[in-house]
């Protein structure tokens, strides 16, 4: 089976100008195949700021409300995934821009939770991998915002990690899967505040211990278990580091690797 | 060869939702191969408004300041061309959305002139009509939002019915295509304020006849030169009418047809 990396860019380096357009360069210049999942930084959140359109929170959850979905909309599978498809054409990468509903890439349903109502956020049914192997063996480059649509033609606001695990999953019927996150932190750290602490290899025993021991910042505790559910669906590794080393991540030579053996 | 029809929407039936989603269901009904090319309707407008950002003119002509860029691209790439797809998605339509970035399939440059400077105002190069070609060959109806980009990957805010008309053009070397612009008005008419007095047919020796006589609304002679010239270069036919009655106009039972011979 072929390689395919699937990368997931978030955190605030998007925001950043100069960081993100290297980020793309590192990324245009993978010889493998590969796709890119984008969130938005913080753009949506200034968008909304500037329309006056409040932020609903409950429970500590944030909730997509009518206007809220049409701003991310907007900003991510408009202004943000745009931006990229034309910088990544300009760096000889041939991309090619999508939300979820665009070829059917990926069916969602409006996210059904027995006290909280999200809005319109999506939970996905299912990717359409061979809709993705089809663009891919074309010759295009899949850049995917984080929002999806259910069956009745209605937007939903989705989870970019989700997406790009999901992804990662059903991908991996037809390749060799490799799943990067990448943000603004060097990869999982045995102290959060120690850049330098970041553990380069963990597994399933490992990570168990440094939970046991408490040495696990809570905050990343989801994401790992989300990664060691990935690896049980059939994707070969899980990278975890910063979006700046994009090329050492994909060398193994920074960032956290995350396997089951 | 095969017929593909190249479909243009404007005017504010965007804005108006269920006379919008009565179209989406003409265009998905077409059995044809089929791609659509839409404008913006009111909405940018009424964003920038929101936001304070003023819309500029020089000599009657819009500008495209750098925030009027961020504006049209969140909404015609964004917000209209992801609702579009979705609503296609749900009637059975394997809609793909598409600005000229994506898979390349449109090149531009920023808008030369000698006097007045347009901001990121973009003129086509080149359209990649076997790149689109490519997916409509593989079940997939582009829904097209008017911005494309440079080769420097800066994105250009462009005409949406000169995308039409050059994407109608470049597909003739493929196909045998039909260029239907569908928006508010019936068809070229004779009396500008009879909607029932519309042209049925229009061949260039009647078309000067009537230009002569001063009996042309002097706002369609530029979309009807453009239609000739779209025929010349190979389109079989260009017809402009009611986007209400989409299935009429491809029937030839509405709207004006305009052919060379």
């Amino acid at each position: 089976m072929d390689n395919l990396y699937v990368i997931k860019i978030g955190g605030n380096i998007i925001d950043d100008e100069k960081k993100f357009s290297s980020f793309l360069q590192a990324f245009a210049s993978i010889k493998s195949n590969k796709l890119l999942v984008h969130g938005g930084g913080k753009l949506a959140t200034k968008l909304a700021d500037d329309l006056g359109v409040e932020q609903k929170l409950l429970d500590g959850r944030r909730i997509t409300s009518a206007e809220t979905l049409k701003i991310v909309t907007m900003v991510y599978a408009g202004f943000i995934n745009k931006n990229i498809v034309a910088q990544l054409q300009s760096k000889n990468c041939n991309a090619i821009g999508l939300c979820g509903a665009d070829a059917n890439i990926i069916q969602a349903h409006k996210r059904i939770h027995p006290s909280i109502d999200y809005g319109f956020v999506g939970d996905i049914d299912k990717v359409n991998a061979e809709q993705l192997m089809q663009l891919i063996n074309s010759g295009l480059t899949p850049i995917i915002a984080p929002i999806t649509s259910d069956a009745n033609g209605q937007l939903l606001n989705t989870n970019a990690d989700t997406i790009a695990q999901e992804i990662a999953k059903a991908m991996s019927e037809y390749y060799n899967v490799q799943l990067i996150y990448s943000f603004e932190k060097s990869g999982v750290l045995l102290d959060v505040n120690d850049e330098n602490s970041v553990i380069k290899n963990l597994k399933p025993q490992y990570y168990n211990e440094l939970k046991t021991k408490a040495k696990i910042f809570a905050g990343m505790i989801p994401k790992i278990d989300n990664a060691f559910a990935a690896l049980n669906s059939g994707v070969k590794k899980v990278i975890i580091g910063n979006a700046e080393k994009l090329n050492d991540l994909i060398n193994n030579s920074a960032g956290t690797t995350i396997t089951n053996e």
